[in-house]
């Protein structure tokens, strides 16, 4: 796989990444898409002001939780430091940066204080001053309005806290606009954030190549967790992984949010087991989220095989199908079409398959959507928009699809079929219900304990087709070799 | 060193913790302190009523922060999961467990759902209710108040916020007592409480162990936090630290709480650079808390050894003379004047120690206090307790003292002498002021650079003495052996 120690001394905080150049392309962006949106006179625009994120304690303890920046904040301003706010005059395409001013005694615990100068250099703004001087400046601007954050993420529906700094009260607020233009310039990666996303992409692809080769029945889950993390960290400089892996083994590859605080990764791996491994590498604040399925003891199993290669020709399928204009909802359907064909031919199942998707069988086996926006979080924003593209679909399975929408060049998503036996779901369905027709109980028995496979690419929509960020070992042999020893090389 | 993999069977998850032991004899002897505390007649007193943490998301996406249990409700609890409240009638030592009640879909996503007899066999509690028949079952009780947890951390000045349920305003509360009760309580640590932390510091022991060994010039800083990481996880099976590691090298070894983010270990590490290692291991939400400071070559420089020397010297008469009835802010004065002395045999300095200490010459080399309590907060409850023991110093220096109390059998504490090279500190003292006429210039100049030394241990107050928890090569002779490959047995 590749070597990433090579590239690795110019990776180091961000340094090889035009921390200048990437963010004023981006403010200047958004500035004529925000201008012709707002189809106000550009006088009457104003200010956009954002505000990062602060550092978080444990409970009531001095235990600081390491920061990580607000994703929207980061966005447009790069800024690494908790504590800070940044205004974007839509006028004039000007940035400001404004920083803590430090305490006396933070050097001795802290670290050198910076100058202003240092930020200025360092995020390419235009102007930095102290948060406390944000009022002032700010009136000097006179904004005819200051363009705030306002909204809900589709996927946690939560909705943004409003910037606040003392003074704001001075201020004309504009809350509509700003979130929507925002979260939807998002959506759309450049090139530069692609190179990103693809380094992320890389060091997760190569972090699971050494968990492949590395297991062994007998270790416990959370040993390949901890070799997954030990290699994105000191391989590829990532301190974080974009959200908690998943590391399950068994029936615990099939428990879809596995290695949880109530579940942590705790069982022995077991000669026989299929191991589910969902694990990303989180790079200048943007992330890849990538899914291997393996047995742990090197060889599949002849049912392994069955639900693997189902999933497998779903992915092959979708990628084939991923381009522009087409619907995410129909790649969906193309995937549970090829996974419930597949099941069928291995006598799982009776029926048509194509009369099986349309009585929803399918989210019996993959209760999840096929995949999501990728970027600064990994369930990334623009999912749905209220009001402006395809609604949430309400049928079974479908209604976890985390977007519906029409795919455009640009986007960025995780195709992740996968085909689990999940006894909360296929018992009862074993039982009766109109699902019971489809189903041939005895043989699905034989795969119960089997858990789940699922694989996971992280894919870039192109003007002709699409792009899979980082290569993996997908087909059976070519994973039975990696985990032989055979050497993978991630491209 | 210790062979962890040998132990590790028997510690994951706990299992090797007599749960329902710990817990109920630490709710038995709150009982009866909690009685002789309130002065009041039993029947009076009522019901305890802890809430533990909630789950947190970053930000507003729906990515959750791995969660770790509220210290105060583990500590009487042990309890795992989040959303959970317990409750302790102080009438009869009974002990009450409410756990959220689980969603229609829970099984999908988070795994088999437990039912109610899981729980109170794994915490060994007299009944589980759910949280929403929570005022129903506390009302059959009748309790003439529930007492709540009202106080503020000493350490991070933040208070605790109240506990919150849904019927709350049925009951009397009472906001008195029980902080201060429990705060003390956690101050001493049970024979099996010492076992667990032993158990933290030894996995961290060896951890350091691990990159004393695998550090070389030319490495990057965060590579040596990574192998830590790695080490206690998958070696002793601790997902956390309990707090943000420190690995500093050259000058960064004089930054107090270098690796925050925006100082975050990205220091390639240099031949003749000191490095400064301050990292521990959390098992069952308790912490362990080490720092060993070495020379990335495995050679220290004569002055390296100077400042080396000086600190393990500190160390040396401070763990001679810690024991029962010792103050504190006594053996943080000790430290003081031994580093002192070092440095002016060394030349550094003029003047008589004793002199010097008491013009506070002490806090420009060794600007933090002597160290803290441990135990499932790192800097632990209980230094200061308002109107109950001493007050904070307030002289320079001893005004950072975590606390300044009489030490007792089962407190353990971390010890930890340093002394460092801060610019921001020593640059104005060199230009004037009183502390200057102890100062020889040209002398500590060549020592600029250099940054800074620490040594900390984890350290039990015994019956005659104290007893470190895990034992480090300490000596220079030791550190170099060990960093040449030599073994080192953790004990
Ligand atoms: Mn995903
Ligand atoms: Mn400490």
């Amino acid at each position: 796989y590749v070597d990433l120690v090579e590239i690795k001394d110019a990776v180091q905080n961000g340094e090889e990444i035009d921390r200048s150049r990437l963010h004023s392309v981006l403010r200047e962006l958004f500035m004529h898409r925000f201008r012709s949106l707002s189809r106000v006179h550009v006088d009457d625009t104003g200010v956009v002001l954002l505000q990062g994120g602060t550092v978080k304690h444990m409970y009531s303890t001095d235990t600081e939780h390491l920061f990580r920046q607000e994703p929207y904040f980061h966005y447009l301003f790069g800024v690494d430091e908790p504590g800070c706010y940044g205004a974007h005059d839509i006028r004039t395409c000007q940035a400001f940066l404004f920083v803590p001013r430090p305490s006396p005694d933070q050097e001795v615990w802290m670290g050198p204080v910076r100058n202003l100068t240092y930020y200025l250099q360092k995020y390419g703004v235009d102007e930095v001053h102290y948060v406390d001087e944000m009022a002032t400046v700010l009136k000097q601007m006179a904004p005819p309005a200051l363009h705030m954050l306002h909204g809900r993420d589709s996927d946690s529906g939560r909705g943004m806290p409003l910037a606040h700094f003392h003074g704001i009260s001075d201020f004309q607020l504009e809350r509509s606009g700003l979130f929507v233009a925002l979260t939807e310039m998002r959506v759309f990666k450049l090139d530069m954030e692609v190179e990103i996303m693809r380094y992320c992409a890389r060091v997760a692809a190569s972090a699971h190549i050494r968990v492949l080769q590395a297991v062994r029945p007998g270790m416990y889950e959370y040993q390949l967790e901890s070799l997954f993390l030990h290699d994105i960290y000191s391989e590829g400089g990532c301190r974080f992984s974009p959200y908690t892996p998943i590391f399950g083994s068994g029936p615990n590859s099939a428990v879809l949010h596995y290695g949880h605080s109530g579940a942590p990764h705790d069982r022995r791996i077991a000669d026989g087991d299929l191991v589910l491994a969902d694990a990303g590498a989180e790079y200048y604040r943007y992330g890849s989220d990538l899914t291997v399925t393996f047995p742990a003891n090197g060889r599949f199993s002849p049912r392994q095989r069955v639900v693997y290669e189902a999933v497998l020709d779903a992915r092959r399928a979708v990628l084939a199908a991923m381009r522009p204009e087409v619907c995410w909802t129909d790649l969906h359907l193309v995937a549970e079409e090829r996974i419930l064909a597949a099941l069928t031919r291995a006598g799982l199942l009776v029926g048509d398959p194509a009369e099986q998707v349309a009585a929803r069988l399918g989210a019996l086996f993959m209760p999840h959507g096929l995949g999501h926006f990728l970027g600064k979080q990994t369930h990334d924003v623009g999912g749905y928009v209220a009001g402006r593209f395809r609604e949430r679909p309400t049928q079974p399975g479908l209604d976890r699809l985390r977007t519906a929408r029409i795919l455009e060049p640009h986007m960025v998503l995780t195709v992740e079929p996968g085909c689990y036996f999940i006894p909360a779901l296929l018992e009862p369905a074993l039982e009766g219900g109109p699902l019971h027709r489809f189903l041939v109980p005895e043989e699905i028995r034989c795969y119960m304990g089997m858990g789940g496979v699922r694989l996971e690419d992280d894919v870039l929509v192109t003007n002709e087709g699409c792009e899979v960020l980082a290569s993996l070992p997908r087909a059976v042999e070519e994973v039975e070799a990696v985990m032989a020893g055979a050497d993978w090389m991630v491209v």
